[in-house]
């Protein structure tokens, strides 16, 4: 069965955390908005009225199922793919730390969007560096801080020990990310994770996510998506 | 086995999620950090370098399990207690429909909050005007729609067709919240949400949820939840 996967074609944003999942399983899928035809394909699903029609995209297309929603999404792949525990209480471990994620990938997208989604970032520049201004001081660290904690008590390569989880893949985005948006910031902030820095260079090592890297199939940050480089945002 | 909800004593917040669950199913718990040295035993939780520690409230202690993020947990007790499918993509499509309800509690919260959760509103009046303004116009019939057409598309009494699901106890909440914190605003919208206006009184009327909400266990509102009345912020 080849995965579709729905998403917004021009960015990374909430889609780059599944494809980092599908890539690490080497998983057969299409990235559906991508090609001809596909937004179009996207919009018709969500407008469905039967089945289960998704609120936005990312959604994934497995078979007959339509699941949306990035963590709920992982929580499906986790457990086909080897990219989650087996047992009850490591899944949902692993989903409650993707969740948590999710989370502050709001906060990161309301740095440049404080005033709300559907208003452009240019009609909310001032509140925007207040915004990151707090982010930068109060929430990275508690965050941040958090998952830098996990990986030393687990006292493995990963957060959650030894094995690789899709958590783990949604880590490297962040810290990526952030390394792209607010260069100088996180710059300075890097000192203070070490682990997390670390984990970011083992998981775009690893053979398939590097190959994905450097691929046509990783769209380039841009100031479309949720990591978005504003010099007036950073330091 | 008695369940030990862990959540901030004096509000509804997030907890109301898991507590409107747990009352529903007539689960046996203990709200503890509403109780002699809750709060103090809910921090030492979280601070823990062992186990599973959560990045915040609210968290679930079942048994050995100690499970956080309100819709993780709904994801545990849904399968418990008849709140959720048994199939797995009826469980799948239910959490998702909680994910998209998380993710507009956030939004509900950024409109008091829109340049984020560590300074007070007093300090974000202006922006949050102008924030509440945008959730109004655009994200309240965009979210509260999409959940009205899942009702009447599912031709039931229930979002998800004839059974209750932990979904339906969050929609109250969304409702009958909304109708709290934005009673004019809201009172000129309810006439596009005539479905979850029902399913409100729906769930309110039913026989736990009924006594739940009588009782002193139902935390009343107040203006350090998620839902807050403030009048500049109202139409």
């Amino acid at each position: 069965m080849k995965y579709e996967l729905y998403y917004w074609p021009e960015i990374q944003g909430r889609g780059e955390y599944v494809r980092l999942a599908l890539e690490e399983a080497g998983a057969g899928y299409v990235d559906v908005a991508r090609g001809p035809r596909g937004s179009a394909a996207m919009m018709k699903m969500m407008d469905a009225h039967t089945g289960t029609p998704p609120f936005a995209p990312p959604f994934l297309k497995a078979g007959k199922l339509v699941i949306g929603q990035t963590a709920n999404i992982l929580l499906y792949l986790g457990d086909r793919h080897g990219l989650a525990p087996k047992t009850e209480a490591g899944k949902l471990w692993v989903h409650q730390l993707q969740l948590t994620i999710t989370d502050f990938v709001v906060e990161i997208h309301d740095t440049h969007h404080p005033l709300g989604p559907s208003l452009y970032y240019e009609d909310q520049k001032a509140p925007a560096k207040k915004r990151s201004a707090e982010f930068w001081d109060e929430r990275v660290p508690k965050y941040l801080g958090y998952f830098e904690r996990l990986l030393d008590d687990a006292g493995g390569a990963y957060v959650t020990g030894r094995r690789l989880t899709y958590v783990d893949l949604s880590l490297f985005q962040i810290v990526d990310g952030l390394r792209y948006a607010f260069p100088n910031r996180m710059k300075a902030f890097e000192k203070d994770i070490p682990g997390l820095v670390d984990l970011r260079d083992r998981v775009a090592a690893r053979p398939n996510i590097k190959a994905y890297l450097a691929s046509e199939r990783r769209i380039d940050y841009n100031e479309q998506g949720i990591f978005r480089r504003y010099k007036e945002l950073d330091a």
